[in-house]
């Protein structure tokens, strides 16, 4: 863990629970969802005012990250998918995400999906949801297994996962995800290649 | 659905993509998950600058409604667990919820928890995470079963449930929601009562 933290990220219009420490720096070859990278741990640095919130956490074993993607705009060029023609898919002049995108999942193929049928970070509202496995609560501290965030990434909500509430009855059905293939550790970068590495 | 939907809430931070129609108006006698309550109905009226992103949603059975809890003051007396010598849960002057609070579901044991090891809607960031069930996908509206909301609830974000990211393998730890009973339709109002309903 680093002894000096840098600043919160500017521009975050809620209270900024923690900061994500993460071994990863740069969106593109961040994995993409925290379940395709359960070998990765981080930590969250919980702010001092918060702590005791977090009395009784450690009594589960998965809980929702919500953080604020303050980078998403990193992965802009990548993951509109705007070709000449797509006019639709691009985002206004106000830095508003388009509506319509290429999630990474769906970059081979260049198949455009409405933000609210994909769980990539360039949403109109930048919230990140992961569900990280839990390691250790100590009392200024969360370690996790799950790791979908670059370092410093702010947290601004941390929920416990109740498996009554949160697991829907059978195998519904996913959408576009159930004809995509899902490799661990799977990167924006490793996804954009037109073959999968070896 | 009403035809003159009220102004949207004020002080919400974030963009407001839609807004939830339910048969609920008073936090107190709204059931508190999603997943307790199958058999409620409710709509998302969304936004129309927001309506493409919808595109591809319904090919999924489950979303995770992200909301913005903006009564969640409604339900401050009874959820608090304020009781004399139980200073340290206190609210601070400011507004800003306590750090610990008796769960809807501790009510009768009058057990404080930290607000991240609840779901509780009086939180640090008050966003609400439901998991809905979907019904159907028109271009304005996404009709859903599971409704844990009042009317008028602003929505800030939509993603679809995927298997393979939001289900933990096996059956975790749930912490202190082990210890309870969680029956159909649980309210707040229901949940302070001595004994329980007949």
């Amino acid at each position: 863990m680093r002894q000096n933290p840098p600043a919160p990220a500017a521009n975050v219009p809620l209270a900024v629970i923690g900061v994500i420490r993460s071994a990863h720096t740069e969106p593109e070859t961040t994995p993409i969802q925290a379940a395709l990278n359960r070998a990765g741990h981080g930590v969250i640095e919980i702010a001092e005012p918060y702590r005791e919130g977090l009395a009784g956490l450690d009594g589960f074993g998965y809980a929702w990250l919500l953080t604020w993607l303050h980078r998403p705009g990193d992965r802009r060029d990548a993951d509109d998918g705007e070709e000449p023609g797509a006019g639709e898919g691009r985002g206004d002049r106000g830095g508003r995400p388009p509506l319509r995108q290429v999630p990474f999942l769906l970059r081979r193929q260049r198949r455009q999906m409405g933000i609210f049928a994909t769980r990539g970070p360039r949403r109109v509202n930048p919230i990140g949801l992961s569900l990280i496995q839990l390691l250790e609560v100590t009392p200024e501290t969360v370690r996790f297994a799950g790791v979908d965030v670059i370092d410093g990434t702010p947290v601004i909500d941390l929920k416990p996962y109740v498996t009554r509430f949160d697991r829907p009855p059978g195998d519904p059905p996913c959408g576009w995800f159930d004809e995509v293939a899902l490799g661990d550790g799977s990167t924006p970068a490793g996804l954009a290649r037109p073959e999968p590495p070896a």
